[in-house]
């Protein structure tokens, strides 16, 4: 029996709910971990749901979930979606609420319009966190060949069980085999911004020109333990006095080029006592910007400037570079259609860039991908707090109705 | 029977090295803490050598150990000696050398020219380095009576072993309960420099003007955790930025204050993970300086532009002082009348501070006291590869035995 689909508030806000409570976690978070019980169950609960709203819903050789509205026109499918697992103890929007939101749109035009021309799949992505095993994005890069599942399914996870015994022991049986989807012909995601622009910003949607590229390093400083009483300035090879330095000048540096995002989020010295100058320090270096040249040029400047400070002072510089992403732009025709729908009502919006990764990103050069924001309040995320206000998720969901309208009828 | 005493470098080294062997380490440093059984039997040799070299010797009612040679003439004694208990796996010349050298001085002046006018007293002092218990200073403090005894002896080491139960554990007897000592006519102590200055400016002998004052504090810098990527530079309170600016300020002006030294000696930040802002970072800030003034104002002004980064960045900045221990100036007369026998033996000098804390800062409030350095190599100290050069040991001797001579005979 076909559900009738209500695109409102409350409705979205009990949608949501009932998705969370697969995974609920006692704070009031989620956790649903790829291949755990958790996880296999919100697949489960949303394969029957895809079919109460008409979709045709089958499971793929990872467990994404594909909800299928055939098309009257022959031709490649537009995907729309997100991922369905969580962080440990995450909150109810982040990915939930893109499939959710997918799932509503999608109904909602089915009944009010019946069949569309263009095929239509709504997509629950199996994995793009990374908190179990030690790789992300397994959902998207499956879908578009990034991935090669046989080496990927030797992984273990913290407690040492391996992705094809996890996969094996899930409570339901992939449909088929298949990974590598050549017959998309675009993906949309819905997600909250996990930020805090558009709610400073008072802005209702976010229509995202690039995902940022990354580079993480791994900096330290190797000076001179010395006594703190008896060892004059002048003498000193004081490691912790010169990192600081480094982190000022890096961070200051960042605030001066636009976009920019420059965070040194960890750091410990050695021996760490009150009166010993410490002879090591560690500190790591987050840099992120959607064009990857200005990217080279920050890290290039201050690694120069790192080198510079350390042979001055006689203490060691070592930077290990351990993450490299590269900027992914979208679509500009497809965000330039998303931009009219969002005009059209009337909606407030920014176009920006995303600071997170998102499956946009491993879609984004695969094919025409669009990536749209809703506001996260106090730019919270991957926590219980994690909350989106109710007319912004409305919001989203009405421009993803219009824009799959536009595209697909 | 009198043992014969020859001071040269070979002798020195070979008493050093007897005096070692009790709480020798598997890493070739020396462990004798406060009333342990290498403590014990360290006190024991000395007092034994004591008697060989002719002085009458006896324990006090915590351990200090006095070798007296009676002088000729009715008035204070003047002691000389400095602390027999060590670090864990500490230097065989911190502290020992001082006993050591005071050993061979008496027992030389005694052989050579009979009795003194004045009495002499060498000294073993039971505990300086606060290494045990939660204490230092307990042997100069417990003859200055800057110590209550009954209070102290409440205090527990780690394993929980009060310091009273340790102290009647101990394998000698005290000869006596007396701790006060008001016959004294000044204190004489010989010391390894634990710095590098005399090593770095060739220097032979250390004539001590102060003994630092030292201020020590804890710094909480609270910002904002953010998403490292979706959080623009402008919109974050990014506490490890701030915390490192402060950590630049203060080290940097310290350097520009002639003798002062500062030290961030030890760093946490919260939650520590590379790609999130943190939140939270605790860093403790250690001062010295041999005039207090100059402590006091350093640290207004650093603490003002602390408070003052901390209202302009929204973050809060507290700072909270656990330690202030006050500069003590060494007895002038008694410095000149050193500095007047280093020149008699054409050695090389500098009047310095010292950075580090010892007996002499105790007995420097309650009677006239000196304080002289031999060079360490390197700076190293509180380690099993603390060193001083055998000619520069010998130096310190000699110097010793005529400042001991001027004074006493």
């Amino acid at each position: 029996m076909k559900t009738s689909i209500q695109v409102n508030e409350q409705e979205i806000d009990n949608w949501l709910r009932w998705l969370s409570d697969y995974g609920r976690s006692e704070e009031g978070g989620v956790t649903r971990l790829l291949y755990d019980e958790s996880w296999a169950e919100a697949q489960t609960a949303l394969k029957d749901r895809m079919e109460q709203i008409g979709l045709s819903a089958r499971f793929d050789g990872v467990g994404n979930l594909f909800g299928r509205l055939e098309g009257t026109e022959s031709g490649n499918a537009i995907l729309t979606g997100s991922h369905v697992d969580t962080v440990v103890n995450g909150g109810i929007y982040d990915g939930g609420f893109g499939i959710i939101a997918s799932l509503l749109a999608v109904g909602y035009l089915f009944e009010k319009y019946g069949k569309p021309k263009k095929t239509i799949e709504v997509v629950s992505l199996c994995e793009e966190e990374g908190s179990r095993f030690p790789l992300a994005f397994w959902g998207s890069g499956s879908i578009t060949g990034k991935y090669q599942k046989d080496e990927s399914l030797l992984l273990f996870d913290s407690a040492n069980i391996s992705m094809s015994k996890a996969l094996n022991n899930i409570s339901f049986i992939p449909d088929s085999d298949n990974l590598l989807r050549k017959d998309i012909d675009c993906f949309i995601e819905l997600h909250i911004e996990q930020g805090a622009v558009l709610e400073k910003e008072q802005k209702s949607i976010g229509l995202v020109s690039h995902i940022v590229g990354q580079r993480r390093f791994t900096i330290k400083v190797t000076g001179e333990s010395n006594h703190a009483g008896t060892t004059p300035m002048p003498y000193r090879k004081d490691s912790l006095h010169i990192a600081s330095q480094l982190i000022v000048h890096a961070l200051d540096k960042a605030s001066t080029i636009n976009s920019l995002v420059a965070t040194a989020g960890s750091i410990t010295a050695s021996p760490n006592v009150p009166n010993v100058i410490p002879n090591e320090v560690v500190f790591t270096l987050d840099v992120r910007h959607h064009d990857e040249e200005i990217i080279q040029q920050y890290c290039e400047n201050i690694f120069n400037y790192f080198k510079e400070i350390g042979a001055q002072k006689g203490a060691a510089v070592e930077i290990d570079q351990w993450l490299d992403v590269k900027p992914v732009e979208m679509n500009k025709e497809l965000t330039r259609i998303a931009e009219e729908v969002v005009k059209e009502n009337e909606l407030s919006y920014k176009t920006m860039t995303s600071g997170a990764g998102h499956d946009a990103q491993v879609f984004g050069t695969y094919c025409k991908t669009v990536l749209l924001f809703v506001p996260s309040v106090n730019g919270i995320s991957h926590s219980p707090l994690e909350y989106t206000n109710k007319h912004d998720l409305k919001n989203g969901v009405t421009v993803l109705i219009e824009l799959l309208h536009k595209l697909a009828y």
